[in-house]
């Protein structure tokens, strides 16, 4: 439908405008979005201006453009993003309270870790999560979480890929993290000290469905070299919680 | 650009595709979609697989069609919402462990208060709100906070149109109501008994950005006849740590 002479869907187009939007770049001009989105400048004015009209962008009280409140509404209302999320927020605010460090809830999507939500503990641990953010899947615990309970087909993929170093620690060797997606998938959790930032510890379990399918990854982040234990019990406890709120 | 033989644009046509999903309606058939969204049967199949071809839609386990896990992130991973959200949630934590009753952040959005975030407590008393739903300006507590610090020219267009009664206690009569915006004005907070439900009183009070202009309402819904001054008390400081945070 609707296709532009050189021949990418009006569909495309809308993603690639959205995607020009990011967490460090929230508003932009409608030339800057034209030119980022690879829009011909003839169009591009008139396909944003469309895009304010029905309010999935907006301008803000400078007059730039940014992603609509209404657009945010539409994506969220009926989405699984929410309902995961709210069957898990009772559980996150207790592992919250308990452990005092950021807590944070992770899905698998396109060959990465999404975060749908993080609670966020004043004086916490460092740490570079956000929400709708993502972090490679070999490198963050939920990330080796959600890749040790994913289908082979993905793992191999993963494990064929080059495997990006973000510290001295993040395992880039293929063999050592088809070990280690062993070992997480035995314990039950992951522990990834430093593989993301040198200071830090990522813990993370598996979240299940009803049907106990691995849904999620329900994480904190500690200090380097602190103890592991409380914190992994609070998670599994947390995990169980969120299992018994999917029906499960 | 690129309009339909009927006139519509594709952005009128995605805006109404999206509308088409609900809280209580988060998945559908391709054909249900083009019904609901009044798109013609001859395209409908094909825009709406254009959609699940770039993630805006996506397939669920039974290939029935729900909104995009990448919709939501690319509208929510750069949008005001969020940041306002991330601004206020610590202090909502607060208010929501020292009432122990929900707790909410909406805006003003399309004459309606749309709600950002909500905080669910256990036990706690009845309440209509969801996240990325909508109330009605002159009936919630958290709306007539929103519409009291509104301009004039939106409190007139709210006043002169009917004023829907949800319960026998909500304000249908726009003298009452104009009395009751000056109230909230004076007093810096709403207190709306049984306005949205019999049993519950809503609580607000305005949050304002760096510049002092109400940029959002925090509210907590209580029992209809218990005390309001200690949720007040922790709305007010609550809603002083969030102007804080907002860099006032």
């Amino acid at each position: 439908m609707a296709n532009s002479p050189s021949g990418d869907s009006v569909t495309d187009r809308l993603l690639r405008v959205l995607e020009t939007f990011t967490p460090t770049r929230t508003v932009q001009t409608a030339s800057d979005i034209g030119r980022r989105a690879g829009l011909p400048s003839s169009s591009a004015h008139r396909f944003i201006g469309e895009l304010v009209d029905t309010g999935l962008l907006e301008l803000d009280e400078d007059h730039r453009i940014r992603v609509g409140m209404r657009l945010w509404e539409l994506a969220t209302r009926s989405s699984a993003a929410l309902r995961l999320r709210q069957a898990a927020m009772p559980a996150m605010e207790r592992v919250q309270a308990r452990v005092g460090e950021h807590t944070q809830l992770a899905i698998l999507e396109q060959d990465e870790a999404l975060f749908l939500e993080r609670l966020s503990s004043r004086d916490a641990t460092s740490n570079i999560t956000r929400i709708a953010g993502r972090l490679p899947l070999h490198a963050s615990s939920s990330g080796l979480v959600l890749l040790a309970h994913a289908p082979a087909e993905l793992q191999e993929r993963i494990l064929a890929a080059p495997l990006v170093a973000l510290t001295r620690a993040t395992l880039t060797d293929s063999a050592a993290l088809r070990r280690k997606l062993a070992e997480i998938r035995r314990l039950g959790h992951a522990v990834a000290p430093g593989f993301i930032e040198d200071v830090a510890t990522g813990l993370a379990v598996p979240v299940r469905d009803a049907a106990g399918t691995v849904v999620a990854a329900l994480s904190v982040v500690i200090a380097r070299n602190a103890p592991v234990e409380p914190p992994l019990d609070a998670l599994h406890r947390a995990a169980r919680d969120i299992h018994s709120s999917l029906g499960g």
